[in-house]
Parts: structure tokens; C-alpha cells; sequence
């Protein structure tokens, strides 16, 4: 059986790849990928063979993975986070139903809404959802239902993809999705550059976050009604009865 | 100024671990942790200095760290999956207040969301909100109730927590509250020991969930309306348009 690898590296910085992210990429042959992520780990391992395509030829990137994979070459496809959130873990096993004696195995990795979340404080330390903004694939009706249903349910909030150039004003359409269900002065925070140099945060309330501006590396938290700052970072409590936790 | 560092260890196999906590581990004179989590890896960092509390003794055991820190002696709470998911990290966050000679960083980790989702295949791989179904700090009508917005919103959903001996039907109440906005014939998956000796998982429907024995060990996943079983595996595909992606 062939070994195809789905491995999330994390944010950027190699660090924050997992021990078994760096064992599986020493072990294989070939490393594919979308050529940025490509770069971020390519000194760390000489001598493999690497294969980049740029970004968007997702289907393209799975089959030259697979292709490697049926040559006998142990093969791996690097996603930056995890590469079952919004990675290529997903896709691989669909495809892999084209290629019998391909096994794919899913090694997780750090997302972005766990590492911002750390360079924040502590936003997500209690229920929460995740929501990309980008409607490439989703309809935009759907991404704001979404966002109104985690208002609604007083999810704290990461959003992925907050804007790109063709979809500068989403985030400030998706305050105002929220600021329907949610005080303007919830607490929320930006990540710019996770776990990569230049690496930068604001705590701001929901109210300023509408006109914030942000970028596709720019990472969006939105606390619950019970997230705080607290000495410049931005922490919800894990519950809604701290007294109770506080006298046990 | 005296460092405290919140370490998510991951699920427990000691290569889900990043390669920096491990790094901060190394650092570290003293080791703090809930009992079990701190056996996963005292073989790996002989020569340091341990303390453990038992279960739930949260409050004392971030002071215990505090006041190790408070000593000059650098060190770290460690947390199974990521510190800042139902973990340590926002406690010892607002519990800082009282120790300003102290700085906190958190560092991420794997949580078992991830970890979990790659055993079964890429269930999370689009939008998904993650809810715990413990009590103990978090009233039961909004635990119900974000269930039912997240159900509502046709969110991927990660459960912890499913169930104890004092909430043996908590995952059935659930399952209710989740049928009440989806088919019976969602794809969910279920994951026993992620990452640790006897890891297990099994697909099956929401129908089939409702009767479910699970554990505290026990992590569950419930699908969206577009994720299917696909060769044993639980995928969700990156969004609704897969026509329209592959076309590209």
C-alpha cells in the first residue's frame, strides 16, 4: 500500500509543526504543496524531492501528490494549520477513491484559530465556532445564517478569511451580521502574521472591528458575552458560574 | 520577570506534542499538572522538578505554578490537546492579576477536535463549532441551546465531554436537540483514546448516535449536511459548490 500523508506544519513557524508532522516529513520522498508552505519547511529537510503548484490548483496539487504516491514514493502534502480545517485532508480521501492502492493518513496540525487564540490570551478556552468568510465555495446567504447562529447561540467566534481584495467589505457585512444578536462592545481580538515574522495583535471591541482593516493573513476572534480584557489579553472564562469554580 | 508558560501536550501520544512545547518543556525547571497528564510525559524530561493536583482542582493547581514561578523557578502547566480549548490557559490568565511579577505565555497544541477529526477522516474540514456537554460551570439550557444553533446553522459539530456517570443521557438530549434541524441519516463519528492505547473510532448515523455508549474518553463529531462516508472515512467537503471547484 502507498503512503500518501495529509500533514498539517501549523501557522508558519517550523516550531510549531508537531513532532510527528517533522518524523513523517523526514520519512518521505516527496513533499507537495502550495509553493508559500513549501517554502516555509524546505531547508529543514535536503534532500527531498519537492513539487508546488500555486495557490487555487487544489484538485491539480491532490493528483501530482497521488501520482508520486502510485510511483511507490512515499509522498506527503503539506497544508499550513491543520490540514483537516479547511486543508487538503478532505479532498485527498474524496479523490482517493481513483487511486485503490493510495492510503491516505490525516497528521493533524496547529490551526490559526489555536494559534492566534495564544497570541491573544485565551478566546476560545469554552464553546466556540469557526467560519471562513470566503464564498468561493459557499454561498454568502449561508456564511451569514452561520454567523448569526453563533451570535445567537453566544459562540465565541474565530473567522477565517476575514477579506481579500475582490471581498474587502465581508468582515464589516459580518459585524453587522453579529451586531444583531451581540453588544458592540464585545470583546474581540485580530491576529496578523501567526507564528510568522511580523507577527501582530489588537484587542478592540466588535463596534471598532467593523471598520478595522484586515488582510488574508489576518486572523478574527469574537468573544462571548463573558469574554474580558484582561491585563491587554483577551481571555472568556470557561464557564458562567466562576464563583462555584472559584469555591470548589 | 517570571515566566509561566500554559503548554498543550495534544491528546497524549507524546509525538502529537509540537516541537515547541517541547522545547518550553526542556526549558522549564518545574512541571505542573493534573495528574495523569503530567505521567504522559515525565519519562521524557528526567531531572524535573513535577507537581501534580488531582482532577478539578483547577484554581489550586494554577497557584501551585504561580508561586513556582514566583520563586524564579521558570515553569509550566501542562494541559492535554491545546491549553486554550477547556484548558488552563484562561485561568492562569485572569489569575495573573494577582501575580504581576509573572508573565503567562500560552503555548497551543493540538486539541482533540483535530486529533479526533483525523482519525475519522476530514470532518471538520469547512466551518464547525465545538461544544462541551459538561454542566459543571455552563447552564444546560444554553449548552441545549447553542446544540440547537449550531444545528440550526448546519455547522460541523465536535462534542467533548459527551458523557460521565452523572450524565449518562446527555448525548441522547443532545442527539434530540440536534434531530429537531437535521436528518436522522447524518454521518457522525465517534473517537474512544485519540492519540493514546486503544484508539477506536466508529461512523455512524445521528439516528444510530441517539443510542451510543460513549465515556469520558470519548469525542464526538456530527456532520454537516454535505459530509458523507467515503471508504470508511468521515469527509466533509470544503463547501457546496464541488462542481464549480473541480471545474476550475
Amino acid at each position: 500500500m502507498n503512503k500518501l500523508y495529509a500533514v498539517g506544519i501549523g501557522p508558519g513557524d517550523y516550531e510549531k509543526m508537531t513532532l510527528e508532522a517533522e518524523k513523517v516529513l523526514s520519512s518521505c520522498d516527496v513533499i507537495v504543496g502550495y509553493t508559500v508552505y513549501v517554502d516555509l519547511v524546505r531547508e529543514h529537510f535536503p534532500g527531498k524531492e519537492f513539487l508546488t503548484t500555486p495557490m487555487r490548483r487544489e484538485e491539480e496539487r491532490c493528483r501530482m501528490a497521488f501520482e508520486e504516491a502510485a510511483k511507490g514514493k512515499t509522498t506527503a502534502m503539506i497544508c499550513s494549520g491543520d490540514a483537516g480545517v479547511y486543508g487538503m485532508a478532505g479532498l485527498l480521501l474524496e479523490m482517493g477513491k481513483d487511486y485503490p492502492d493510495c492510503q491516505v493518513e490525516v497528521i493533524p496540525g496547529v490551526t490559526a484559530a489555536l494559534s492566534g487564540a495564544a497570541v491573544l490570551g485565551a478566546p476560545l478556552i469554552h464553546d466556540f465556532a469557526v467560519i471562513s468568510l470566503s464564498d468561493l465555495l459557499t454561498p454568502w446567504e449561508l456564511i451569514k445564517k452561520r454567523l448569526a447562529c453563533a451570535a445567537e447561540g453566544d459562540f465565541s467566534i474565530c473567522i477565517y478569511n476575514p477579506s481579500s481584495r475582490k471581498r474587502s467589505d465581508y468582515l464589516r457585512q459580518a459585524c453587522d451580521v453579529l451586531l444583531a444578536y451581540r453588544s458592540p462592545d464585545t470583546v474581540c481580538g485580530l491576529v496578523r502574521n501567526i507564528g510568522r515574522e511580523g507577527q501582530s495583535f489588537r484587542i478592540l471591541t466588535l463596534r471598532e472591528l467593523r471598520d478595522a482593516q484586515t488582510d488574508m493573513f489576518t486572523t478574527v476572534f469574537v468573544g462571548n458575552s463573558a469574554t474580558r480584557e484582561t491585563a491587554g489579553r483577551m481571555v472568556t472564562p470557561r464557564g458562567y458560574h466562576l464563583e462555584k469554580q472559584e469555591g470548589r
